[in-house]
């Protein structure tokens, strides 16, 4: 029976992976969940993409932003700011709900698979939604304004500064998440979703291990651009691929990223002109929609991904 | 100059303290309030006496409650609820923002001290509002249904199982906050609030050397009784006198509990038949309206303490 194991940052990756749980049963899919922008704020452990993929899963997501929970109310974090709190990261009081309780089980000694699992069960979540290693593993953002916590860099600071090097602390010391080791042994199928190569998936990539057993599969690999029309859906990829890599934005420096370690790339119908330079890169080339606005984006994307799979899709 | 230092619990310790914050300067006033019923839950260490006494001083208090934040929204409790936690204790939104600030800065290593003045300066609190101590003193009360928690007791079971005994563990180890040594040290007279004698004001007079100096200092000493015709304003008093002295609940069997600590007794107008029986124990009586509803009330029953304390108050 095919197995996928999709690798997944935050809004971008939730999309994809809600279009596979709507047409995969909740054994033939794992999603593992980038938690290298894991932060502390005002002493609560907050896993934003493992959220983002939860909420959306759960249907509660906000669908205004893609992330946070529908209708929340942030009387909570109103107060915490006169209290003097920095208050730039956004936590709306039913979102705090889910980060009390998840600081309360880990400080109990529980594993953040197993807290993660914990939640999925209560909001509902069928499919395996998994952190890429119970370690930690923070992102640290290199700028010409200094070095800054990946939170700071991207919702305080915008996205602004100048990044020269991303690192991921304690990432060599890290293991993959149970579950994620048990998706690994079993998958038929790898795909990266659209999420931001540099911030999302390399961290999980940068597990010891991940990379090369990922290169070692002898399964179909996919990953989907995030990049479309040389601009990011969400967030700062395309800013990230000229400040990093000194290239041009565009589906063509995503697929430069994962060169040698995927066997398909997925772009979008836009970026049609670029198949054949990817292809020399040593991938197959797909086109397809990956703007995914409705649900039907993402079930549609979902179906030609597994097409493109074949029988391990 | 004069210097009141008052004992206090809840919601009726808040209210007088409230009367002598109206007409009193904050240098002339110590409200030392009782920690015993400090309890954690999801995690957050919750001080519910201090920040009755807080929110009360502050105007933020739910004036339909005596506790709680005025116009509080419940929408991270719900969350907390869904994913299956207890929420028999009512933490509102607002009121949440307390607990993990709280618990953050209890982590980083303040003390409960340090804590709970950064938070009276926020919420404009100018009367030092202080806890008995610093250390963890936790009140445990010992029923016919075993022994529970002080808010298992007194919020889940509502005050129905039969009371045999009340410890408050740790008390043997704690000692008095600095503000509360402070204020002991320079006290002119001391007022225990209408707060209940065994769950509120004894875990005060439990920690090490308080009774004692309490006792030895040549100042008036004032005890205002919670219990008025027989019954408790608020809470389980009246319960507890039966429970544990045998004695019918009155004014007179909470001047027991202060004889040979207090030098004068404040009884309600209704109770003023009881006055030569308090006498007899060797304590001034005074007779007052002790019921506060109105803000006038607490000032008018601060005012009246304070001329029934002479030079001192």
């Amino acid at each position: 029976m095919s197995q996928i194991l999709a690798l997944a940052g935050g809004v971008g990756g939730a999309k994809l992976a809600l279009g596979f749980a709507r047409i995969l049963p909740p054994d033939r899919l794992t999603v593992v969940v980038n938690t290298a922008d894991d932060d502390v704020f005002h002493g609560l452990h907050v896993s934003p993409d493992l959220d983002t993929v939860m909420y959306t899963l759960g249907g509660s997501v906000n669908p205004e932003t893609g992330w946070g929970r529908a209708g929340d109310s942030f009387n909570s974090l109103e107060t915490l700011g006169r209290l003097g709190a920095e208050t730039w990261f956004k936590l709306g009081d039913r979102d705090l709900a889910v980060h009390i309780l998840r600081t309360q089980l880990l400080r109990e000694g529980h594993t953040l698979s197993e807290v993660t699992r914990h939640l999925c069960e209560r909001f509902g979540v069928r499919h395996a939604v998994v952190p890429m290693t119970d370690h930690p593993v923070r992102t640290v953002v290199d700028t010409d304004e200094g070095a800054m916590s990946f939170q700071h860099y991207f919702v305080r600071r915008r996205c602004e500064p100048r990044v020269r090097e991303i690192r991921f602390n304690g990432a060599e010391r890290a293991a993959p998440s149970p579950w994620f080791e048990f998706a690994l042994e079993r998958a038929t199928a790898i795909v990266i979703c659209p999420s931001n190569p540099f911030l999302s998936v390399a961290p999980i990539l940068a597990i010891p291990g991940v990379r090369d057993r990922i290169i070692e599969l002898d399964v179909p690999k996919v990953a989907v651009s995030p990049i479309v029309a040389g601009k990011a859906i969400k967030g700062p990829a395309a800013k990230l691929i000229q400040e990093l890599t000194g290239e041009p934005a565009g589906c063509v420096a995503v697929a430069r990223q994962y060169r040698g370690l995927c066997t398909h790339m997925v772009i979008d119908r836009s970026d049609g002109a670029f198949a054949s330079e990817i292809a020399r890169l040593g991938m197959k080339v797909e086109v397809a929609q990956t703007i995914m606005e409705t649900e039907e984006d993402k079930i549609a994307l979902a179906r030609s991904l597994l097409a493109l799979l074949g029988p391990g899709g």
